[in-house]
């Protein structure tokens, strides 16, 4: 099944012959003509790019800053295609987003595919049609690549591995061990979506509210808080375990405690719907476009104007402040009361991202 | 089973609880406080830096150079442990040699592990080990991870992406389009012994002669023909197909010919054994410690009095020449036959690296 993803900017035929090779098979990754056939068909011809193309065993670029930013992640998500989203789209935001979490600007990305045998070969090209889409859109590229099969029942349809690299442009360091007390703790929008979107996929729950991913590149918003001279302490994307055990891991990383306020952190009707039926707490639901953060209180109303004039930030607001506490998260409850808030001990939901 | 892999340098004990996690379960990769204790006690004080430690979602370090060069692969193979190494060694090796291929020195590294549940706690201990261990050997650091956990029965023990990062050191680049009519092609030493030791410890055949991986890095070698002022045209490790696919990959990136003759092309007499046993041929077999080096034929010589002082490539020696054709590998054989030699069409060894 394949939901609805938006459309897509590349022609839809899969290139590889269909008739011969309806599914992938342990030869595509054997590293032969038929490896090479994949790339050279599938691959190069959406991805396209100088670099990419010299098809050598990495990619070398002109880099012009004198400090680099470099993350990784694994997809391992399930299942590949979900509302709003694919695995493909979920890896370059993810890649984006984590450079930008460092105060870097995007600009090259590796792609590590590890395919099952058996997926369905028009599966592996929506989605690679996606990381296309993607990149174009987030002005990054694919540079250098990997593809290998492994036997059926040895993986699950496709991880994908992404790695990338940016070139830092924020001056000061952006970093946990910044945070102060009487810092401004701000979320860039509403909390909870892409887990429940994938969620529904994975359980074909249909909800009252159809819930879509917040999936999206973040670089340019958090571009233009640094662009304009904000001093931000720390920045940190949600993504699993959600806005509380990001925020829970920088008390614990910065020594300071942080305050939230529940009345003030935006949950959509479909995911508060989703969340009471379901027994779980949008605090701890993955998010792939939302992040936190943690700026001097007196900052705060600036860069919320510059959060609000994106539209993937537009409900972007404060909800809460660093204080003087030895660690820990305190969320204070509509009702009131006070909870604090851990790290969760065992899994909430598996294979998010 | 467990391989004699040389002595490890870091204490044996695994410091995870084994009594309670045995085995790596779901909660391991879920992002909460077992994803965290997993984290700080078994990865981060083998590879300690301070990068690492920061713990963010990704890592930022100084970089001095104009050029950057930029690697990715995953590594699917099995058996996890076999004669002379582990995935681990396995990933850092191929990763550096990789940058080394580019011209470049590798400088910092990325761990993507993807475990599926089940895993023996010591099996990832013992590797990890294996990484600390190549890492220090090979002066690199990894610097930035990702963690994630798999449902039983949807991965294979554990696959492994790393990529890597390196500033490029040789001001002229090396591309196969560099290749020219006369050039000579360099081995760096006898082939074949990667594919035959996993394909040993992956069926439990014992050989006449038991064969070790030639599993090693290379940087140190590459830079040291670079630093020597060599004008190399074009380098490539000997890696999934081996020498023969290696070579036909770059008359058909160059647009010229190759001739190697095959009385020159060392084999130990170990692989050799084997692969008349198995029927396989040596020159499409994986190597992950042997590469091939194009330069002028004036310089051949120089180069292999470099090569020949490294344990790793003193069995260097010319095994052909770039010739006017369009494309096409051709062997001499030993009994004064020419045969042109081509990709795979499917697989031959698969999920060797």
């Amino acid at each position: 099944m394949s939901w609805p993803q938006g459309p897509l900017d590349f022609p839809i035929a899969c290139p590889l012959p269909l008739r011969d090779y309806p599914e992938i098979v342990m030869a595509h990754g054997a590293g032969g003509a038929m490896t090479l056939e994949l790339i050279e068909k599938m691959i190069l011809p959406v991805l396209t790019n100088d670099a990419l193309a010299e098809n050598h065993d990495g990619a070398v670029m002109d880099f012009r800053a004198k400090r680099l930013a470099f993350t990784t992640d694994s997809y391992v998500i399930h299942p590949l295609e979900f509302p709003g989203g694919n695995i493909g789209r979920l890896a370059v935001c993810g890649t984006v987003n984590d450079l930008a979490m460092c105060g870097a600007r995007p600009q090259h990305l590796s792609l590590g595919l590890i395919i099952e045998e058996g997926l369905p070969t028009p599966t592996l090209w929506r989605i690679i049609q996606s990381i296309g889409q993607t990149c174009r859109a987030a002005q990054v590229q694919v540079v250098t690549g990997d593809t290998k099969v492994v036997d059926r029942g040895k993986g699950d349809g496709l991880f994908i591995n992404m790695s990338g690299v940016g070139a830092v442009v924020s001056s000061r360091p952006i970093s946990p061990k910044r945070i102060k007390v009487g810092d401004a703790v701000l979320l860039s929008g509403d909390i909870g979506r892409h887990g429940i979107a994938v969620l529904s996929a994975r359980e074909g729950i249909g909800f009252e509210t159809a819930v879509s991913t917040d999936c999206a590149p973040l670089h340019n918003i958090a571009l233009a808080l640094l662009e304009a001279g904000l001093d931000i302490h720390c920045m940190r994307d949600l993504t699993r375990g959600g806005l509380a055990s990001a925020l829970v891991e920088l008390t614990m990383a910065s020594g300071n405690g942080i305050d939230i306020c529940e009345a003030a952190i935006p949950v959509s009707n479909g995911v508060r719907g989703a969340c009471e039926l379901l027994g779980l707490d949008p605090l701890y639901i993955a998010n792939e476009g939302r992040f936190a953060i943690i700026l001097p209180a007196a900052q705060a109303s600036s860069a919320l104007e510059i959060l609000r004039r994106f539209p993937a930030a537009q409900q972007s607001c404060q909800i809460g402040e660093v204080v003087k506490r030895d660690g820990g998260l305190i969320l204070e409850t509509i009702v009131g009361s006070r909870r604090q808030l851990d790290l969760l001990s065992a899994e909430h939901l598996p294979r998010i991202c």
